[in-house]
């Protein structure tokens, strides 16, 4: 299945009226049944879609590691993600929490409360970072998500060592995103602690909590930040840089992890 | 309370490295009390409150009219909305319903179903429209907005008629911006069925869905739709322009309502 679909539209250039095939974005609607109770339905790109579902469910505290997952299977052409956990009972007591959070942008993770994000522990290991190494990651990861920038509204996101990008996936959401990337680092056994993030979309509180739960001590965008993003991210000793794009960044927090 | 907040940094330029005081997006969290019962908290940018809750409450289908309303109550510097409802059994009976649905970009429409879209009704009224008019309504929405586009991560939504725009938003998110219009047209009494939306945002099927439920027949954004968008659009008689900017726009959807 692609991640494309065409359609026909008319295209105005000024004066110009041409009817012609473009393409746009596929969204997907996935539905995932835990134990067969349904969940949630996310609304998505239809890649990856093992390392969304592992990832959704580890970012929304549903699963602590990839075992506690029994069995799995997803029905690409209906939608559907059937997860079987080994403790049911705790799945239950999840259920039980609090539900109603969602957010001003960016997928309303549904199941947390803003308010956690200040119990989320600091970041154990502090990575000293170069600004030089930051803008070879980031042109690698301009380089691997052209086709998309084309196309219009997909976020990219990556988990980043000093030297490298490890894993790269992209999705309309840029929640969604980043849920692939950590289902995909949960699923290959990949310590994220030492780890930088890179994402093309905003970082917002939500999307930083996330992070945060992984022990991801760097994360970079070309995006903005919000204030609160940047206020957890010095409490948490997380850097955090925005508008990284060519030679030029802002670095937000935790300004001391900053060598040159 | 301002939509922006100071905060130091280190801007890097090239080989440049310098500290700095900038601004970022503020990102305020609203909790909403329906009848004394905590059923959501926005991450929001802290203008139009009013109108963002009722607009919320409005689009997650907890009130039908701006009059289901008995009285509100704001408190700003602790983030909490009071809301008390007329008629508290239909809230109960809204309570019961499904509410695992997120979107996978765009606030997390957390109580409704992607599927009853395909129940939204036709729009009722078509509305012929010229590019004209939208190259002139694009013009003065990219005047309105540049403050916001600078300063990085907002989102503008406007309601329109032909000739001009009636009500401007704004918000760190495309849902909160959106819900900040209709809320504030519900208030005023504003008939929703001939006007246009602007928009900043993508174009995802919780958006579409949300302007079919106001009726709206021509909706109109600076960015990308996504499929499902286009293809709930043509069901249900709406006109939806993608990357409007300038001189140009993509008509995706609804082709015949098309004039010159």
């Amino acid at each position: 299945m692609d991640n494309i679909k065409k359609c026909n539209i008319i295209r105005i250039k000024g004066e110009e009226i041409l009817e012609e095939e473009d393409i746009v974005i596929l969204e997907y609607p996935l539905t995932i049944f835990l134990n067969d109770e349904e969940i949630v339905t996310l609304l998505c790109s239809p890649s990856a879609l093992k390392g969304l579902v592992v990832g959704f469910l580890y970012s929304e505290n549903f699963i602590e590691s990839f075992s506690d997952i029994q069995n799995m299977r997803i029905d690409k052409d209906k939608g559907m993600a059937y997860v079987y956990l080994r403790d049911v009972n705790r799945f239950s007591e999840r259920f039980r929490g609090k539900r109603t959070i969602t957010s001003g942008c960016g997928k309303g993770t549904v199941f947390y409360n803003v308010l956690d994000s200040f119990k989320s522990k600091k970041v154990e290991k502090q990575l000293p970072i170069r600004t030089c190494h930051i803008k070879e990651l980031i042109k690698e990861f301009n380089k691997k998500s052209q086709l998309f920038i084309k196309t219009g509204g997909v976020h990219s996101c990556a988990l980043c060592n000093t030297n490298e990008i490890l894993i790269f996936e992209e999705d309309i959401g840029r929640h969604n995103a980043l849920d692939k990337v950590f289902g995909k680092a949960l699923m290959d056994d990949i310590d994220t602690r030492d780890k930088i993030i890179l994402t093309s979309g905003r970082i917002s509180s939500e999307i930083l909590i996330k992070t945060a739960k992984r022990q991801i001590p760097v994360i970079v965008s070309r995006s903005a930040p919000t204030s609160l993003a940047v206020e957890m991210a010095n409490k948490l000793k997380i850097t955090l840089i925005g508008f990284a794009r060519g030679q030029k960044m802002n670095i937000y927090s935790n300004l001391s992890s900053f060598i040159d």
